[in-house]
């Protein structure tokens, strides 16, 4: 592998990246430029730049991927109300494919001769991540270091303090993935399911016992199936998100906690704050029920469900994921409205929704109103509905 | 019809069906039996005998189903994780099939021609009770004098009082009904759905501004899907089913609020409290997840979905319910375990679960675990997993 | 229903809705107006016409939508590989909305009161033709004259003899449909599901043993999935059916025989004659093997079944219809290619197929490729892919 | 690896696997013991035997896995209408765990150390293999020589001349694999998808073109879905498997021939015949059809192309696998009956079905039947049946 010169690499500023900086430099004497991409997360972005530098970048790129990643990624989640296993809103998920993206450009634009990614071995990012470079440039290498060098969390240190690296003060209790859409905390004391998540793994929302003695009323407006609107204020979405997370995750709300599925045939306990992806695609989800027919909600639902697990699985690139997600966006077209919900120490209840595409009229369910199918009528469609479960159950089991 | 002579009744004590004794008896001439059926409703059972025999009622047996509701109808819908739409526990839905084989019991006892529910022409309640009928006893006439009648509640007022008919005091705000499983309110000002449900219309669970400030720490333990013990303490199904509702209620965790679709084609307004239903399937949900694998996981949820709409859509009766049925138990054979959740003024979350049946493995799973594949293997998973995605990707779209 | 003043007939030509005109002039009053709509049945128009007169009809039209039905019914079924229970082409199925948007055209059009149909009460029929209807104008009444008047077969020819109406001379000794996509043999001795379907229940297809002795090599060139040639000769879409009913018909293939569940609860046994539409289906899902990749295959196959199922189920004008259409559209973007089967004697098998846009590889997948993942890269694939079915096989079975 | 001491293969005698004999000995200089089993592949044992030793083979056994494979691998398949991708009846899918399991076997009967198999880095056959060796015997080694040499076969055949070790006499224009349920046909000019099969690719099928020109009338009787009598004739499953094979394949039925979807994201041609499994699969769906109502088909449908997929990618081992075995055995326990076919020059039809657990009811079904829903009765079904398609639809579309 000695041709390569150039490597690019999706940089965190996190131990493994900043190590794997050095590291690249020195086993393939190879020029190493940085790329960090801000989807969201909480960082010193002027510190990371300065540890690039210090580990051994050559130039470092932060790109603002902020408005695209809402756009291209998250937004077409919502559509999906994608929540994978019925727990997690896909937050690193989404955003892996699009740093991924990100780094080919700079590769592109650097002339490099390879990707370099820090995920390891038995995770899903690893897919994620080499999936975009998989399928936007094929003709450059890719390499994961964290795979090949083997040390562990004390040799990286070591190894990081003999070449002056300056290491994250982060106390590194728990393995932390942040992004606008969702933080992910795994690792440590969570590795035992049985144990309860202390306090202290949470940043974004306030437990519920220690939130405000306060109902807060939310309503979201939706257009097309995304948000547009809080308490009926218009708001560009990424405002939105960014809001709902302080607000929703001050009221408690949006802790989830679970046994997930990995890709590579491991399950692992994966606790995440979400408070804005849950309170947006809960309350989707409600106003679906009101504008979408039977047949088209458990169709949507299925479909769904596959989205969220293709995402899940690093299948970002797949056509089959951008044809769901085209599917997704007509079955939107007409989930306008509005949503009410009340969230109270981290309680959270939708207590109303009104469509102007609503399909349920109030006149024809009320028992109140006047229209009932007569009792022939009745007896027409349950003679109907029921005739070969009727004759196929009594012909087996009687 | 004058060949009607004896007619049994599903008599639950309310005003329609207190109406329909005299209706039928005046309208064939014939004699009413009336049958209430306990399934856990909170109901005076004395006051609704006498209430039948002053309506006009020959005859009336009050039979206990507590048990077997338990055993025959909710054990089933727990190890099917069944919550219709995401969000009904099936109570009501559950109950009618079993009410409807009790009349059918009562009616062969008594020799009589037909039998007779309260439901009306427009609900789901009229085909779960004549699926019972007509597959239990086909030879018997069904006779469903509220799709019948056509009166309005003011001329079933006036006809009850002209005849002497006491009507049941409680003040008909909204059209409730209740057994062990869920609570159901309907009707009134809940018809809009954008009208938040007011305090009156609960019973069950106390709203979570008013629930104690203190958090409930509760564990289920699990044994083939079923609950068996509650914080450690060995109980019988109906019992943790009781305390639970009691329990979790009182917290304030156990409402819910959807647009429901109907099997007739209407969409309506569905207020539910269920805190023990809630809080046992989601608990189940949870510990299934550290038991099952993927691709298990995957095709129950299918499944789950499948027999709730089939029990939701009165189709008890159907093969297909009976075999998902079985396939749901052998499901569960390994779901055996703990779960511990926190509940605070409404709010619910898991915080650990335990099982030996666990697949589960942190030695795996660990990120300071020393078994990591190599680099070399990793790109192997990873080649082969999107190899055709990433093919197809770039034939389309590059 | 005294108001009715002019009603629009859904008029085939057969026996019932000859008697229908009559009948429906007679029963409301009414004038009587005959829309007869040719999809491709194999008719003398003219004859039709004067029996419509004959009958009483005060005005009578003929509507040529054999485009229409191509363009608009049969392409999307074509998209949706659509085979009712893997069986049935969905010829009738797929022209009765068709019908029904044509006679509320004339409806509209002559100011009428009331649209009528000849289909009866146990069959899908009337659900298709009532769809299009309460779809296209919920105002106008429906009247579905053979579900009301009770006659017998016997009584119906009777009362046409009584007042000189014409009866259609084929001998009636089974009950046809026919249009361009399929012709369905029901009725007589092929109700029994145990009796071969005699000779004589066949026109279109010539049975194997009689077809000629030689083989039929056909090529199908197929654009965004649908026919444009045949063995190299560009064709209209319905000059293609056309010619492949007559011509694949000759060889022997094309012939359907199931018991098919109805929407109303009940079984039949069907027996179909479909040449082009099996031909053209079978081939352009054995195109689409080589167009989309494995997540694509299933995703779409899933979908088809339930778009034939809608379809069947007289859910033309359902919105999931709709979306479903537009899905198997987007699916079909790039199904382009070559189809060749060899026919002969009533068997049919693809023998080759070629596409611009095909995923396969032969350079990949060769055994005689040298490219293969190392034995370490397989190992980690096998591993990923198999680690928690192995864990949870040990688990629970050993 | 020097402390592997005694290798268990599992051996074909064909080429690679005589190759590998040699080369494990050589490689790690250890005994090597061969397996081959078998699964009804029209080979000289005798013979194989022999060039086991000659390569090198310190022992060898021959297995007798007939029956076990129709008892425990075919007849699920049965049950589950197996044919992976609508195509492919997975002959060797289903082999190869059992080899595996008996190589198992026979490596802790001998106390070896590892294991070897002769699939190569790129198919199927690989996964399978495994999943046997990791499910039953997670302890032993497993190696896969072809994976690890790097030889091409012009190599291999020279490797194995130096040697002395006999080369199969078979033209090896194709790669073959064969057992009862049967035989598939790879590589060579079939590579090429757009090439027809020439004839010398087929043993088992005689072309239509040659096949006699007579028709074959076949009946078979399923009891709880496994054929149990060939016209009349009592007859074990294996002994009908054989018996079809010949019969069917000689009458020009049992082509299949289609790209496939493996599990490594490659595409390939594949070709195969299996008389007997076409002809069994595809009667009993046709008596499927007159046995289970509309929802357990829609139900079982699904769960068939799971059960296919599975086992098709490797995953017999898979608790799941197990599961809708199971789930399979209960949908069949009412397939009992006959079903007639017609057999001619290739062409295959159902002519006739009949069962006593039929809930076909000709007395229901036929159009000369007095039984009719009322018109009224009709409405009520239709209404409630389309009700929420037609609100929605309009709202949306009008």
């Amino acid at each position: 592998m000695s041709e390569i010169s150039k490597i690019v690499l999706a940089y965190s500023g996190g131990l493994d990246t900043s190590v794997a900086i050095a590291w690249l430099k020195e086993k393939f004497n190879a020029e190493v430029v940085t790329v960090t991409v801000d989807v969201g997360q909480k960082e010193d972005f002027k510190e990371i730049e300065e540890r690039a530098y210090k580990a051994g970048a050559s130039k470092h790129y932060l790109i603002d991927a902020k408005e695209e990643f809402v756009e291209k990624y998250i937004k077409p989640a919502i559509l999906a109300n994608a929540l994978y296993e019925d727990a997690y809103p896909l937050g690193t998920a989404l955003a892996r494919p699009l740093i991924g993206e990100k780094v080919v450009e700079i590769a592109k634009k650097e002339g490099a001769d390879a990707v370099a990614h820090g995920a390891t071995s038995k995770g899903n990012d690893q897919i994620r991540f080499e999936s975009a470079f998989k399928a936007l440039a094929p003709e450059i290498k890719i390499i994961a270091p964290i795979r090949m060098w083997g040390m562990t969390r004390k040799e990286e240190v070591e190894f990081a303090r003999k070449r002056g690296i300056p290491i994250s003060e982060t106390s590194s209790k728990y393995s932390i993935d942040e992004n606008l859409w969702s933080r992910s905390i795994e690792g440590g004391e969570l590795e035992d399911p049985w144990n309860e998540p202390p306090k202290d793994a949470f940043e974004w929302v306030t437990v519920p016992e220690d939130a405000p003695n306060e109902v807060l009323e939310l309503t979201l407006e939706f257009e097309k199936g995304i948000p547009i609107a809080v308490n009926g204020k218009k708001m560009k979405l990424i405002d939105i998100i960014n809001y709902l997370n302080d607000l929703v995750g001050k009221y408690g709300y949006g802790i989830i906690d679970h046994m997930e599925n990995r890709v590579v045939g491991l399950k692992s306990r994966e606790v995440y704050e979400a408070p804005a992806a849950l309170a947006i695609i809960n309350m989707k989800k409600d106003l679906e029920k009101i504008v979408l027919n039977k047949r088209e909600y458990r169709v949507k639902r299925n479909m769904d469900f596959q989205w969220a697990d293709l995402v899940y699985e690093g299948l970002w690139f797949d056509p089959i994921r951008v044809e769901l997600s085209k599917f997704a966006e007509m079955m939107n077209e007409n989930v306008n409205g509005e949503v009410k919900a009340k969230i109270y120490k981290g309680s959270f209840r939708v207590v109303g929704r009104r469509s102007p595409n609503a399909i349920y009229d109030k006149a024809i369910t009320s028992y109140d109103s006047n229209w009932f199918p007569s009792d022939e009528m009745a007896r027409g469609f349950i003679d109907a509905w029921l005739m070969d479960s009727i004759v196929s159950y009594r012909k087996r089991y009687l």
